[in-house]
């Protein structure tokens, strides 16, 4: 079972394609990309990680996009780079061009006369563009999408469907913003008044860069004076939650279900994985990576891999540390009174 | 205070409806569902937990569903059966009938010319339905759904408000979706490229199984070539975000705010607490039990009962263990050095 | 830069409006607020925390709210108040009166002729209101909102864009519900059957009471039999689930990606940091502050802050506490023997 397949290419044109050097027959034709083990003729494959490489030796691809160290052992013709999984990423685009969609406004769209919409951009069904608003050149805007007032959406961004942009935000170019997703409500500012709750006025926006990318039920919360920044080429999962007046540096990509409360700060080129909880006011610095689930309170200046957590254990066993985790400074006391007597 | 009441049952139908042995007078009428301490004549109640059997001697209901060894206890008419909480289950649909509503499409809805859709299928206000896309008899497709081109929603499912399936997507029969959820997002594939994250397309789908329900603002993401799979019967709560090529095996039950990171199998009929966090290309047993907030960060082989994490703790107190946690490791070669001293 | 700026008003009229004592000149009229570093001349900052002092001596704001035991080094005129962040929430407010617009229909949306909509109200583009909704004065119903049958929403309330309420929810006066979030979903009632799960029916509602706040993508869920209710001016940030038959007291604040399972009755006036976890059937007592990424198993009967968790750390030094963790029990016993040695 292989998925896509737009287009047939010639073996040659495909090494061109992705930057590989080819070892094999530059004619043979393949519209399709599969794993090794579910690959068949016309397919191509990749292998990425050694951990695969049981599979190269029986795979029944018509060629291979791998690190040229594992070439020799490569049963088929062999597309060889040093990072073939940006060769996978690459052969997949050029195998699966992404259509363009003429410009227009479905019928059922409502794009108000106050809103600049480009001839070459599409507004889906049921989409709304309100006034003010400013959608640039070859922007697809998907069914059910809100795009509110004085938005600036730049060119070739893709609203996939049911996105919400709230009032003022601002995209820059290429922007992906995957469905469920909010960009721009109003952040969790809160002033207290004798036990009650004030409310502070969001009158902040979103400001977000070239190239980003935002995933499904996403939520990126609008500042509260100055703006909340997402630099370009930042790539957000689903259901990620930043607060207001975070900034993300460039190129940073974090996974989904993370929670970034309000003013921190990410440096560029970080990597934060799954579920991770970041408190307010914490900065980060550049290069920083911090694996799934992690607890970040306090500020990272150095650059690394950091981490948090406690093991999975079948629970009977955990509940005996679990109750001892209450009594770990005690018991650190205690130790440190026997070494003393013990000397 | 009750809830629902459709249709009036004598206590004679609810028994065989629910499959209980009735202990009282069978024609006696009632027409709702209320908890123990809350119920009145008409009512019917249950007894589901020996927590809750305080309240039985008090009770005001005219019929109570129960364990037989608690029927003795029972002040009022009672109905036994050994699974009293699936009795309440049956009880409440039987006396709270659905009502099918006859297909059609809302004036305001917009299905595509290339869409099948069922006569007997209702597609509701503002809601889309794409080219290619096919909707099965029975069908409720609710106000501000999209379905995407080439989606394929099998008889009988429900989506119930501002749901969005992405396109090829496909549905079991049955399946229950809540508002809000996304079916069918792009996955979170990136390749590196120089600093910079180059897009890999997600090519594959999503297939979803017979009886499935999925909560309100879930995220189940496309596969990358082949799809994600959710098999039937599984249920997901609210929030909970599958990622890309996961398997959910059938009968699998997973709470709100669960992460799931891509590539991740699990087995049947498992149970997975609220807010756990799974690591990506994680097996995981059939039958395994996994408490709330625990990580799961490697495979998980027999079934049976895993947690993970700490307790909660005055903050005082917590702040001490917590920095002893930081020298764990220290701690325990320091005993160990004590240890070889005093033998 | 800064943010807002609808009106002018002299600092004698704005410290009457924000209960401030002025020093300086009551006739300087100002129109925006900024932060100390980057406020300049016509407009007001604020010091709400001893932190951002430094930033005082050089601000060119035209005016600072501030406690008055700094005004001695306020460097303009000071708007003096025992809480400026209070005074900072009202000076907003009172610069930026929000518009309000007028009622109507917008011709795109679509209300059922069995739904009451008061003159006032405004239903905006692609919205949905279903029969026998009620839709009181003052509304705001924003772009693709769905109001389900018998919802009733009370006066004033806002809701922004893309919420669903699901039927026969019931919000009070003032309400303001944040895009993509979901009141009423069926809350996750499942019973089991010989290794399937039987849904059971969720027939309460979802009854909200005045000036609560509900960030977006979060979820309320239905009641099973009785509802869950969130009491007045509770405020709810972003993508926080709350499960069936919750009730949340009055004036309790949730920060972000906080998940509540079901039938947790959490107490007035609560803190609760985000990604909280809460574990059915938990009651928290009034007064309860909670930090960020706690896991709640217990109830909590006393009021006072509470914290879980364990320290961020390089990945490395991590690793070697984290291993240690599995075996914390067997640490203490051995601890405890080579006392009992030792004496």
């Amino acid at each position: 079972m292989a998925a896509g397949g737009g287009v047939k290419l010639s073996l040659g044109e495909l090494a061109e394609h992705i930057g590989a050097e080819l070892r094999g027959d530059g004619d043979r034709m393949v519209e399709r990309l599969a794993s090794l083990p579910r690959a068949v003729a016309g397919e191509v494959s990749f292998l990425s990680s050694a951990r695969y490489r049981m599979h190269l030796a029986a795979t029944r691809a018509s060629a291979v996009i791998l690190a040229p160290r594992f070439s020799h052992v490569c049963p088929v013709d062999a597309l060889m780079m040093e990072n073939p999984y940006l060769g996978y990423a690459r052969a997949a685009a050029a195998l699966n061009p992404q259509p363009q969609r003429a410009g227009g406004t479905h019928p059922t769209a409502w794009v108000s006369e106050e809103a600049r919409v480009h001839a070459s951009a599409w507004v889906g069904p049921q989409a709304v563009v309100e006034g003010g608003a400013s959608v640039a050149a070859g922007v697809f805007v998907g069914p059910g999408c809100t795009v509110g007032a004085g938005v600036s959406v730049g060119e070739g961004c893709r609203l996939v469907a049911n996105v919400t942009l709230c009032h003022g935000v601002r995209l820059g170019r290429r922007v992906q913003v995957h469905p469920g997703a909010v960009i721009g409500a109003d952040g969790f500012g809160l002033a207290e008044d004798q036990g009650r709750w004030v409310k502070i006025l969001q009158l902040g926006a979103v400001d977000i860069g070239d190239d980003v990318e935002i995933g499904a039920n996403t939520t990126v919360d609008r500042g509260a004076l100055e703006n909340t920044i997402i630099e370009c080429g930042v790539k957000l999962d689903n259901q990620v939650q930043v607060g207001h007046n975070c900034k993300i540096g460039a190129h940073t990509a974090i996974a989904g279900a993370t929670g970034i409360a309000g003013s921190v700060s990410i440096g560029k080129r970080c990597r934060i994985g799954g579920g991770v909880g970041i408190n307010g006011h914490i900065e980060i610095a550049d290069d920083v990576h911090i694996t799934g689930r992690s607890v970040v309170a306090q500020s990272i200046s150095q650059p690394g891999v950091y981490s948090s957590g406690v093991p999975l254990q079948e629970t009977r066993a955990w509940r005996r540390n679990y109750l001892r985790f209450c009594r770990l400074d005690e018991l650190a006391r205690r130790l440190g009174r026997l070494e003393k007597n013990s000397t």
